[in-house]
């Protein structure tokens, strides 16, 4: 089975933090997406202190994974001069190698939406004290799983169209 | 080296068609992302009738790639009940697996930005008559390369931040 098939969003994790050398290689995967003109319109937050993770938690229901994740990256979002209309499209990539890449190195993770919500945003921004034209774009709740989840497949045939729209 | 840091965009392709169960691999890793209150808020369209490709070309100046792509994916958005704020995200999830598993089968490709930009999208909306509350969201070009592409790694260490904002 493919990588991508083998990806599934973990939400509960053991008390076993993830070795520095694992998350260079979750950044260099984030940071090797495509993006739109080449902008690489992203930074990078990286969080394993507990007390921040805490704080993260309140951001949304949604953020409850961070209660026993012990890393939480955080893509940021800033205006790339050429194709900003595509900025959240690139982040997105970014995010989604991210996760992959937990997988292949046998950690579990969970895309937790922010951007553009301003209640999330502006939570994360107030805790980390972040300012000016970049915004918190996601929050990925990164650890070792707690337990493995069975893959549900998702492909659905009547969703595929074939040289036209319709059927 | 991982599949994610393998992964390059392909804009020129020899002329010999992806078999279908090539395709079918590709739909499945698109429709395995995750997404917002898992709302799988997608379809897709599969081109590869040369005089379709021919017309989608006119898009963009980025459309160029189908001038030779023996196959273009289009997936398409469309709004969820739930979490609508998040469905380019879950778009570009879909997007960023089907590129992923391109390689991982000897393929390339490469992401044609769409949405939100109303030119494109009307365009395409034009040539495969798709009415209604749906829209192509990219186009993604994949075929058998070409030529290959050195990987240039993206990684910068100065985009990463520990537990704070800033240096």
């Amino acid at each position: 089975m493919s990588l991508i098939m083998k990806r599934n969003s973990i939400r509960n994790f053991i008390d076993k933090p993830v070795p520095s050398d694992l998350v260079t290689k979750l950044l260099e995967s984030g940071m090797q997406a495509p993006s739109a003109n080449n902008q690489q319109p992203w930074e990078f937050i990286v969080v394993d202190d507990r007390e921040i993770l805490n704080e993260l938690v309140k951001t949304s229901g949604g953020a409850r994974p961070l209660n026993t994740a012990t890393l939480c990256i955080i893509p940021m979002i800033k205006p790339g001069d050429k194709s900003p209309l595509f900025n959240i499209q690139d982040l997105s990539a970014a995010t989604e190698n991210i996760l992959l890449e937990a997988t292949n190195l046998g950690l579990g993770g969970v895309w937790i939406g922010v951007y553009p919500d301003p209640v999330r945003y502006k939570h994360i921004e107030k805790v980390l004290n972040i300012t000016g034209d970049i915004h918190p774009f996601c929050m990925i709740a990164i650890g070792y799983p707690k337990n493995q989840r069975p893959i549900v497949k998702r492909y659905d045939e009547s969703k595929v169209h074939y040289n036209k729209w319709g059927k």
